[in-house]
């Protein structure tokens, strides 16, 4: 008995031994699909610099729109269709502008309106400036203090993070939350520190939300550089001789009619289990939208070029969404999870590449406890290994992907990780473009989600 | 007994549980060092845009020389001192001119000299071409077919390799031996593809070796998209109508006197025990040496400036060794070793940064077998993941410290590995520029370096 459970266990583990062959074998393949015959990098091209920036609701998101149902219908896949939503629609209206008045002397900053921020009178804001670092510092200085004037968030990221994420994320409720803090204690205006880690003269635009309980007053990013010289003056001069203008006149629109774009390799098991990759469509308008996230987009699509390349018959369905929307509202992720429920979907996994297109590291399972990366580990990293993308830890799956949560509890929910240290410097900023884009990262970001796809498609999660 | 035992490992246990938390503890102060109070990114702008190009023998090397000493000396090093050497003096001249003729047409082309090649006859070289994708290929033509011919390499990267720098060694030979074995069958020129994988219009230049069983002959290399350009004019046009024209006026003169600077922290212990960082100061005359190797230099002193800054006191002396002519010649490199034999000095390890300034992967050894590299990984690879440093192989050390395994057998040599992606997109170029370093991947470079130092400092190797 002894024995036969040995040559049992002796067999299993040949077993998966060749399964593990057989995958590393199938990885390698990938790989090579992506690096000798991608196609990511000139779709990337034409996305960036045949269309352009694309905000919801703009012309150039529809055209994105169908030209990205065109091209998946192109490669052949089973499916392609688009799922209608409503998405808000903000105009940015003409250039901003800003200066640092001391005294006499005019320094004009760069500057760039908050999305979704309303404009300035026509004439623009002139006032005396109130530098915090912190929301309760706002809450702190009070109306007194407040009242009347510009509200300058400064504080800057902080560097020792290794991820630039935890950075970004440590400063970002100054942009989000900072213009209706200050608005309740009676600022007019509130310029916010770009969110990044560099030290240059481009600002970073970026969603404000309004709270519900406070006037809406205009926000505006500007650079870091502009930043620690307007922070500089404030130490030197005081009101009325130090002051700050800007003017802009961006605007709301009515809500638009928008898609997403579904393409599909339908399963031959399970038609009706689906795995997702995705990335979103929409972008910001000072760029191309490159790495925010023409990149994601156009590898999501890539996945499904490259199993239909080599002739991958998937169990499931392997679905590549182009979300619209994710930069100002979220609607095209909300909308794909309803309509998940409403057709009874079962959804396996959705991996969401929104990170920028360097060079992979990794992958992070949302709410994956330690147990369960550890067993990520065992079964992917050996596999992930000769690609140095086996970082496999727990973390955010991603906004757009997000929503699956409620309407389908148990599905496992992915980030693609790529090394993070450039994306900060370019994110929401005038220099998201297609030369930014380096050709290889890209292809390996690719090959790394089809890899994880085909084995999630194969061996579950 | 037995439960002695199981005490005294417990204990051991503690032991090793404590000393890996004050290593990580330590670890995490040297990054935060380097984040938060780093002077590489500063220092390399000057080297970049204050000095610029410097290749072995030129003026522009001995202000470097010159720089790199003071500055080590404004830092307060326990020592800091040049070690003469005699380098070779190469000087490109006027700038190249190079053209595709197809019949009356002239299809200017990107073109630059090899390092160390010969000049053309002042009215340059015309003659048809025999395009080639090896050395072999040459042999097997033979003089018959190469004779009076400019011979085009024309092998690309191999793109499925994932580190880069597998694709350039598989490449390479064209560059370093094609000409040589071209002029032993009577070619009159030859022209190579630049070495990347890279698309665009830039010529890569890097040394060739002439062998002294062949006659000189001019050599250069040409960007891919022009090597692309004339592989598709070669499929249609013959010669007559088809030719290459190319002219280059470089020379070598006498060799020049030139240093190594060496910056010291020294060993309480050990003094004469000792642990090199280094990168070469030379560069290619392109461009500003900025990523080749600018960075690695910079680091290298880096690693001993927070040192000093933490206050950290070495049990072996830690030497910042900027090496001259890495380039063409590895003079330096020579010359370190044969000093370190000359003057009884005993080395632990070296560690080479010269593949750029990118995001840091982690460390080969060079020469580890498999038992060592796994020792490697136990001792090290926990304490490097938080940094995504972690990759810890068996694998070349680098070109300036290698003499040092002839000298001093058993010597741990270390090749810091950032990752190799971008790298040979700017290699040799004039795209090897400053604005091409990102700031926090070169701290986190130089962080990860002094790190390694320390650990093998305190623990051996």
């Amino acid at each position: 008995m002894k024995k036969t459970l040995l040559s049992i266990s002796t067999f299993l583990l040949a077993l998966t031994t060749a399964n593990a062959q057989t995958d590393s074998v199938m990885l390698r393949k990938i790989f090579d699909e992506a690096l000798v015959n991608g196609q990511v990098y000139e779709n990337l091209r034409y996305l960036c610099k045949k269309i352009g920036p694309r905000l919801s609701g703009s012309a150039n998101a529809q055209k994105s729109v169908e030209w990205g149902k065109k091209l998946m219908e192109g490669y052949g896949f089973d499916k392609v269709f688009l799922q209608e939503v409503m998405v808000p629609h903000w105009e940015r209206g003409a250039k901003e502008q800003g200066y640092i008045i001391d005294g006499n002397k005019k320094i004009p900053v760069p500057i760039c309106a908050l999305g979704m921020a309303v404009a300035t009178p026509a004439a623009g804001i002139t006032a005396s400036v109130i530098e915090v670092k912190s929301l309760a510092e706002v809450e702190q200085l009070g109306e007194s203090v407040i009242k009347g004037k510009i509200v300058f968030y400064n504080r800057p990221f902080d560097n020792r993070f290794i991820e630039t994420s935890g950075a970004y994320g440590g400063a970002g409720d100054q942009r989000r939350s900072g213009p209706s803090v200050a608005a309740k204690y009676g600022a007019v205006g509130v310029i916010v520190r770009s969110l990044t880690a560099a030290n240059d003269d481009y600002p970073h635009t970026g969603t404000t939300q309004y709270s519900d309980d406070a006037p809406k007053i205009p926000a505006a990013a500007i650079s870091t550089k502009a930043a620690d010289k307007l922070s500089a003056m404030l130490k030197l001069r005081k009101f009325p001789q130090a002051k700050f203008f800007f003017k802009q006149s961006c605007r709301m629109l009515p809500d638009a009619k928008s898609y997403n774009v579904v393409g599909e390799i339908t399963g031959t098991e399970n038609p009706n289990k689906f795995i997702t990759v995705g990335g979103h469509l929409d972008s910001w308008d000072l760029a191309e939208g490159a790495h925010d996230d023409g990149t994601g987009v156009m590898q999501s699509v890539e996945v499904l070029r490259i199993f239909k390349a080599m002739g991958i018959k998937p169990k499931n369905s392997i679905r590549a969404v182009l979300f619209m929307n994710e930069e100002n509202g979220t609607k095209g992720g909300l909308k794909y999870a309803e309509l998940a429920a409403a057709n009874k979907e079962q959804h396996i996994a959705a991996i969401e590449t929104d990170e920028g297109g360097f060079t992979p590291r990794g992958f992070s399972f949302e709410g994956f406890n330690a147990a369960r990366v550890k067993e990520m580990n065992t079964r992917f990293k050996k596999l992930f290994e000769p690609y140095e993308a086996d970082r496999l830890v727990n973390g955010g799956g991603g906004a757009d992907i997000g929503p699956l949560k409620q309407t389908h509890p148990g599905v496992a929910l992915i980030g693609f990780r790529p090394d993070s240290q450039r994306y900060f410097d370019i994110h929401h900023t005038p220099n998201d473009v297609f030369e930014n884009v380096n050709k290889r990262e890209l292809e390996l970001g690719a090959a790394a989600i089809a890899s994880l796809v085909y084995l999630i498609d194969k061996g579950g999660i």
